[in-house]
């Protein structure tokens, strides 16, 4: 019964939320952030505020769509501030905020091993493909 | 120029592989890691091998079809293993390789944040509403 196997979990884990259900917003939260773009975007931030168009170069190919999208609910999520300068153009800045500071780690963490293991990746793939 | 950008910071990097770059293939294993399924699959083997049925439960409602797929991509790319035990019917088991275990921590890590800040999240979303 997964509602009593839920239940169990939450109380062992002793926490309101529990990502496993799918039911908890975390679900949903998770599925928000465990996202390539919030990732690179996130990282791309580490070291202080970036104009759009800095974003838009580092993340190379990233479609203005996806940019705009990705940005936009990183600020609706808290993670991101967007400050409007006044100039012209018009410069629109974005930071991490202390709450995006703290995803910060994680979202370093996950491009770091990506780049770290992609040779070992590569060659268990050859041996599947291989072996299918 | 993206591509005077990316040459310089893959030098500045010293590394082989930048997930800032289109043509970078760790771009494409980024996307693939960076995924909510993947996060609570690796999460659910972390505590050893578990059966198909065992994590179809503890992923509530993943559809059959989102499982098999996740769950072949991580055994094609080296980060999980599966065995097929003679048994009627037979069961078929799913585990951690060294490979998947060395990711465990980051996927750990990022369900952990998604929901320990579950709280501050919902908060910022409100306030970012209210203001639209």
């Amino acid at each position: 019964m997964p509602t009593r196997d839920a239940a169990q979990r939450r109380a062992e884990a002793g926490s309101a939320y529990d990502a496993y259900l799918a039911e908890c917003p975390t679900r949903q939260l998770l599925d928000r952030i465990a996202d390539k773009w919030v990732s690179l975007a996130v990282n791309a931030l580490a070291d202080g505020p970036q104009r759009y168009t800095q974003l838009q170069r580092r993340l190379a190919s990233v479609s203005q769509k996806m940019l705009t999208q990705t940005l936009r609910r990183l600020e609706r999520d808290g993670l991101v501030s967007r400050t409007v300068r006044p100039a012209v153009p018009v410069h629109v800045e974005y930071e991490l905020t202390p709450l995006g500071h703290s995803l910060l780690p994680v979202m370093r963490a996950i491009k770091t091993w990506a780049e770290a293991h992609m040779d070992e990746v590569h060659t268990a793939r050859g041996a599947y493909d291989t072996s299918a």
